[in-house]
């Protein structure tokens, strides 16, 4: 089976969705300043995790549509947002949309995407209790991925962060959007009680690997790069896994140095090199990509009660390309 | 009856339950900032209007609660965002957000008071099929603030607006919210279709009245504030009514001076007293008065089918109340 296959091709058949629903409107540059980000293209790993998952309890995949189109427009509309508070200028290859737009139309634009996932819900065909439970359960995710922001934004400004606190952060901020994708999707697709708590867990599990390893890559990408991505999360004193275990593991002058460096906007290409250098020497990289695997391996664990179907293979086999991709 | 503690009393009432409903969660800087606006008082005009709506189809209050606790959310969200975006650093009284939390915080925290108003109409009590129908309006009704909200930003940046253009930018961004109040209340009330109806009615012209009111209200406050309140507009080039009717029936050598004071950010205090006083002499704070009268006349009239309540007298007092109110 090829995955990535797999997932485009899903993929492909959402972005038609996708367009569909997301049509111009006016005014015009409100709209445009909406569209552009989701429409730039993505993975649209949610969506395809929500029809995958449907498909796992062999339901109809026409039933998740609507709620697949509502995860893509809400996981854009915090891009969106997120993007005006971390200044970020880029995204997708293309300029962010407050650097397009403004950052006035970019905050209205980001609510207006936030709107219009719910307009889309609403789509939702079938029983009135699962779609009024479905929805109850993506407001509680949008509840908990704001948390989780926030979360990063303070962990950011802290000397220190435990690995608990990490895991916390980033079980809001990722992994339970991954865990409502493929709960909601096997719930809209006919799931019992047993299989929707299987791809429940499968979800949250998949979420936090496949986070993990996003921390992970960003230290192990190819030390060109060292001065550019690496250099600014270490430089903003971002709390990946990573570095975490190697702010709780160092000791001694190593601990000093490191605190001194770490999170100091000001510091030299030198000086990030030897934060770099300590989180190899206190195989905290290793350690990090340790624990994405065995988050994906409890993942695949989750899907066991469910019955052999393509869609199983295809889950399997998710979460092993998500410790395995290289970017 | 004393129009302002009818709806004091009601605001009371509400603000209990908002408080209730609104607590204190984790991270406390998060919650403290989505907490800090909707807290610190306000009219609560769109939840009592929700009220009385409900109570003049001879419905039970209480079902209209969560809606109301989601009504006085979403319009504090906007707030929230439209302080951001305006760079107004006063909100009732106190710092606005993003100067009491920073932007970042601030933007988040707009995201989770929108959130909480959806966790809120989830709290809706009955019939699913009359839930999620209201529930449809209001997302309808956020997405027209939003157009609105920037119809009204670019606005400022046109040279002439006409009057067509002005009202349906404060339908979207002022009216529809007070439609939608009036309705989702009596239709939680169990009003008939023809009461829903009239309602509906009664509250988008009462909000039209309302919002033109209130650009009468800038201009024809008290002088002394002219260098402040009225100059910011005018130096803005914010579109009122006023401001659109004094820019279309203007001519020559007024046209002229008008269009180069007229959003121009450096315009000094000189300037700005001629455009105050051509608007005086064009009669264009007469015309707005006017126009809002008449939009609470037929916002009156809308009521007559109504049956004969105390709650209809009090949207009699309202309507009134909206047109002769000093602040």
């Amino acid at each position: 089976m090829d995955i990535k296959q797999e997932i485009q091709k899903r993929g492909d058949f959402f972005n038609k969705e996708l367009e569909e629903f997301l049509r111009e409107g006016s005014p015009k540059a409100l709209y445009n300043a909406a569209r552009h980000l989701p429409l730039a293209g993505g993975k649209r790993l949610r969506p395809v995790l929500a029809m995958i998952s449907c498909e796992a309890v062999k339901g109809d995949i026409i039933n998740v549509i609507p709620l697949s189109i509502s995860l893509e427009l809400i996981h854009n509309f915090t891009l969106v947002h997120d993007d005006i508070m971390d200044k970020s200028k880029l995204r997708r290859g293309l300029p962010s949309v407050h650097i397009k737009f403004g950052e006035p139309t970019a905050i209205i634009a980001g609510d207006l995407l936030f709107t219009k996932a719910f307009e889309s819900m609403h789509n939702t065909i079938g029983d009135l209790k699962v779609f009024k439970n479905v929805e109850y359960g993506l407001i509680n995710c949008i509840r908990e991925i704001c948390e989780g922001q926030q979360l990063d934004m303070e962990f950011e400004k802290r000397k220190i962060v435990s690995e608990e606190e990490y895991l916390e952060m980033i079980r809001k901020k990722t992994a339970v959007f991954f865990k409502y994708a493929a709960e909601a999707g096997s719930l809209l697709g006919g799931g019992s009680k047993e299989q929707v708590n299987a791809l429940s867990q499968y979800g949250i599990s998949l979420g936090l690997g496949f986070q993990i390893w996003d921390d992970f890559l960003d230290v192990s990408s190819n030390e060109e790069t060292l001065g550019k991505d690496i250099g600014n999360d270490i430089r903003n004193g971002k709390k990946t896994l990573i570095a975490c275990h190697c702010l709780n593991k160092a000791k001694g002058d190593e601990k000093k140095k490191l605190e001194k460096i770490f999170g100091n906007l000001n510091a030299s290409d030198k000086e990030v090199k030897k934060v770099y250098t300590l989180f190899k020497k206190l195989r905290s990289a290793e350690y990090a990509k340790k624990t994405a695997i065995s988050y994906c391996n409890t993942a695949k664990k989750s899907l066991e009660i469910l019955p052999d179907t393509e869609a199983k293979q295809i889950l399997n086999a998710f979460a092993e390309y998500s410790i395995s991709r290289e970017k």
